[in-house]
């Protein structure tokens, strides 16, 4: 791409460089970023990569807040790299794009989610399931780029992805709604069509947090009868606005045995540990458990939970990028997208701990245009 | 039935009883029982119940010996109801049908497996699976019966069930190697074929026993390549007689690393503990293991080993019986059966004692014929 082009394009947020014989530049965006695991979030300026041909440019008009960018940045999954921009629920607007580029043109309403590169050889990307590469995909995130680059994540003004990570946001779904959609949409949506949940089917969702209030509008959206599980009949009401036929109190005395055989599908959202057989008993024949929240622990499991009634356990890690889209179509054509609560940059360490202590309905999601009155240190 | 017509199918071992006001007769036949845990085989004449209009009544050519026959008898799955027959791989002739059956006649070759009847009404046995039966099927032996009597199994020289769980034996099979397929070969061909392994698929067996060397068969007749994963290599000449391609020995130091994402599908036979995790990584994205050994204890399952790579852990409890003759067929098309080792009636205590020190190539079975000349005590 044409460097004069890039200064036109992005003002004076260019910054020439020379890499070989290419003369290069690197886009400087602000960014929120934590220099350690207990430091707080900075507004910092940092450098995207000067678009390849295949690249876009999104100015991203909204991020959210899923619960990963916390375990990740508290090193919680292990030590991240720091300094560190986190954020993989991604919408913005496509503002450039390389040469090279095809999908998508200037204006585009688009997102990301947590997923910016893989090989695009091997049998699982050839089959559509780039979040399965052999080789490991590049996550949004704390992750290696194929440069070298440790990957900076969207709570950001501005990202630059290969133009084969992007997915077009329909018109009916507006950026906040739909950043969260990026991650807790496609990790919800892909095991519910996976294992086909269709209308009439009794599915149960387990925790109504980020992932499973989308998971019960997904569920009830193909038609199927929705019970929410859930410690408490709190947010019951909640529940029902998104579709639940009904939520079930797990602490109840009788809870596990009045419901032995309910259920064709569970979606467990819970990442703490559960009592994996007592569940499954709530399993019909052939019922299927889906498990997208991941306890630290290992699980007890025994096997003849399983072959009673020739039971299904799965797990399911988003989806591949075709289903991501496939994802947002659908939520659009059924009016669906993120319950959430706007914040502004500064106030996302707060959001952090209300996320741990389970007090946010049910996203947050991060006003990106607030970087521009918000000073870099 | 007219108890005259009896009387002449079943000569001598006839006898009349009273119930009500129908004239009934039951069917005195020998059969190995137990009275207890600890006590050894012998051989005694039981009744059979006098056949209802839609029973047949069979004359046992072959019974299989399946573990689960050893677990149940030595009270190692809860207290069993002695005196006690076992068995629930049987291959005979049908010698004698009610008034109402439709699908048998006399002279057809037939075998029966795990269960004998359901309540045929519910939604399981409505969609073909009675081994599912939600208001519980019942057992070929050791298990309640409709009538309220415990039901004896196949160690016999007859047996009376229920047309509807009868499956036809095709000509090709002989009744020796048929009858083992009425539980080894239905446990592992339900799964194979619910995950659909088929042509170039890698297919791993864990275990070489009774269920692995059909499991190794079924799976090699699918167009699947086949690996057996066992201790050691000393049954890797017999593994390829059956169709696999090789064996690995999963005591060899780097086995779990050198073979990580290799296959699609992974069907463990092993009844005891094994490192869930370890194999799991093992399969490919979106590979299946399916479990159809019971381990006593509950096995340490990371939910990471199941989403990370959208994995799939199941059980598999036998099959319904239109799967079954679906397995008999497949058997009989494909030229698959047992390798068995023909015994006695006088054999089955020192059988038992070589099932649980795994020196069995492949299967006992016990040829009925051998009654005749054992002597009732």
């Amino acid at each position: 791409m044409n460097p004069v082009n890039l200064q036109k394009l992005f003002g004076t947020n260019t910054q020439k460089a020379t890499v070989g014989s290419m003369a290069r530049v690197s886009i400087q965006v602000k960014a929120l970023q934590k220099t350690g695991p207990e430091a707080p979030f900075e507004v910092k300026v940092i450098n995207r990569r000067d678009p390849r041909e295949d690249d876009v440019v999104i100015d991203i008009r909204a991020a959210g807040i899923c619960h990963s960018d916390i375990h990740t940045i508290r090193n919680e999954w292990g030590p991240a790299h720091f300094p560190l921009s986190v954020g993989h629920e991604i919408a913005g607007v496509v503002s450039a794009v390389g040469s090279g580029v095809t999908k998508w043109k200037v204006g585009d309403r688009v997102g990301v989610g947590c997923l910016v590169d893989s090989c695009g050889e091997c049998e699982q990307c050839l089959a559509g399931f780039e979040n399965h590469c052999l080789k490991g995909a590049v996550g949004t995130y704390n992750s290696e780029d194929v440069d070298g680059t440790i990957t900076q994540g969207g709570y950001s003004e501005k990202v630059v992805v290969n133009e084969r990570f992007v997915c077009s946001i329909p018109d009916e779904l507006e950026f906040d709604v739909a950043a969260p959609l990026l991650c807790a949409g496609i990790t919800t949506y892909s095991p519910i069509a996976r294992w086909n949940v269709k209308e009439g089917d009794k599915v149960a969702v387990m925790g109504l947090g980020g992932l499973g209030h989308m998971g019960v509008q997904i569920a009830a959206a193909k038609g199927a009868d929705v019970t929410v599980l859930s410690r408490s009949l709190r947010k019951a009401e909640l529940a029902k606005t998104l579709g639940a036929a009904r939520t079930l109190a797990t602490t109840d005395e009788n809870f596990f045995e009045d419901h032995v055989g309910e259920f064709d599908f569970i979606l467990n959202t819970i990442s703490a540990s559960i009592p994996v057989d007592k569940y499954l008993r709530l399993l019909k024949p052939h019922g299927v458990m889906a498990v997208v929240g991941l306890p630290p622990e290992a699980q007890a499991v025994s096997f003849g939970s399983l072959i009673g009634g020739s039971k299904v356990l799965t797990g399911s890690n988003i989806g591949g990028i075709a289903e991501t889209q496939e994802m947002l179509n659908f939520c659009a054509e059924h009016g669906l997208g993120a319950l959430i609560e706007k914040i502004g940059v500064n106030d996302v360490d707060a959001a952090y701990e209300r996320v741990v202590a389970g007090d946010v309905q049910f996203r947050f999601v991060i006003d990106t245009e607030t970087f521009t009155e918000a000073e870099a240190v």
